[in-house]
């Protein structure tokens, strides 16, 4: 059986796990179904939410869950992507934590606030302060693990995807005025496998913005 | 160096990380250090919270990921913690993000809300929603991730732990009018690891209410 991941580009989840999964070197279908349908939840997610993820081993949900599953199961194709030493390894689990707890939710809330508003000065206020972490732990280490790319840094980039679409120049400020993240965005945004998701079909919600548009 | 754990036992994460570490049959010091501090911010945690953890080989943050480390870290000692089979492995991944997105959020909304108000009964039905998906799994299930207990139950123990004790009857019988759940919570809260946290003299926050109190 093929690879089949349910959910739409529509979400950095989605997209993480297509990423994990190409960085890997395999294939995956892309399939979408009613999430609040019996089906769905009785056979692939029982919160109702995207992405589910099935082989002809398992049926998974949870984007990190997923990951960390198809980094293991494929560990000697493609990328390593859980750390070349065991302090790597623990580092990847402290920054994937990280990016589930801290910078979700802060680059979310940043993106989708509406300009000029108090939770809109809060948000951005808060996710300043996120970023100064990176920033900080990018000028000493190049990626968020250590010396090599992991599941923590791939875990960024739809995030980093998404934001670019939908913010104007002032908000993409807080990103390229931090040399260390910028060029580490700009890094993990270039590898094959990540131009390979964004060359997919379904790949229609998020179009780069032009300069001042 | 012996393991050394800083925060308080008022935090279920802090909690968490004691019972990993009692688990694998290891010794911790627990410490606190003031959280908002350059010292703490610079050396352990640069989100300024806790737990943070430290051994002669690594300096860690995020319960989740110390827990992980703990585990693998000593894996011939103590129980498993991270699933015997590499389905039990995938899963017990699934259920500690299942424990940190959906969860946790979730009772501790429900544990701290006002009786009687609009966003208690919105806490009580998404707690509720919660907890449905809990006894279906654990009617079929033993443990979250299959026959064997990991870090996914493990996490979950001083949650429950909190909640007992800051709850009235009324609350409390959203676990035990669910028979698989409620056996579930007996079966991990009587682990002679958690009987070793919470015989700490640091555990000092949380106090078993008796009946109608
Ligand atoms: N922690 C989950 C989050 C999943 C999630 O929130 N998915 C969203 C899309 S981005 C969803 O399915 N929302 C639909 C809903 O909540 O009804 C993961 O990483 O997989
Ligand atoms: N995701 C983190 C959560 C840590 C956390 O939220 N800790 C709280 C105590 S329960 C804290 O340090 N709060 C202090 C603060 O935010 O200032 C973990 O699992 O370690």
């Amino acid at each position: 059986m093929a690879i089949k991941i349910y959910g739409s580009f529509r979400s950095p989840f989605v997209m993480a796990v297509a990423l994990a999964v190409y960085e890997k070197e395999q294939e995956f279908e892309l399939l979408m179904m009613n999430i609040k349908s019996p089906e769905y939840m009785n056979n692939f997610n029982p919160f109702g939410k995207i992405p589910s993820y099935q082989d002809e081993d398992i049926t998974l949900f949870e984007s990190r869950a997923i990951m960390r599953y198809v980094a293991t199961k494929f560990e000697g194709q493609g990328a390593p992507l859980l750390g070349s030493t065991f302090s790597e390894q623990a580092l990847c689990n402290q920054w994937l934590e990280v990016n589930g707890h801290s910078f979700t939710p802060a680059i979310v809330e940043m993106a989708f606030s509406k300009a000029d508003t108090e939770s809109s000065k809060l948000a951005f206020e808060k996710f300043e302060k996120v970023l100064d972490v990176y920033e900080a732990r990018l000028s000493v280490s190049k990626y968020l693990a250590g010396d090599s790319y992991t599941l923590a840094d791939l875990a960024h980039t739809p995030l980093f995807h998404i934001f670019m679409a939908v913010s104007d120049d002032e908000k993409k400020k807080c990103l390229t005025s931090r040399p260390h993240l910028h060029a580490w965005i700009q890094d993990i945004s270039s590898r094959p496998a990540w131009k390979k998701v964004t060359e997919r079909p379904e790949n229609t919600f998020y179009k780069p913005r032009t300069e001042s548009q």
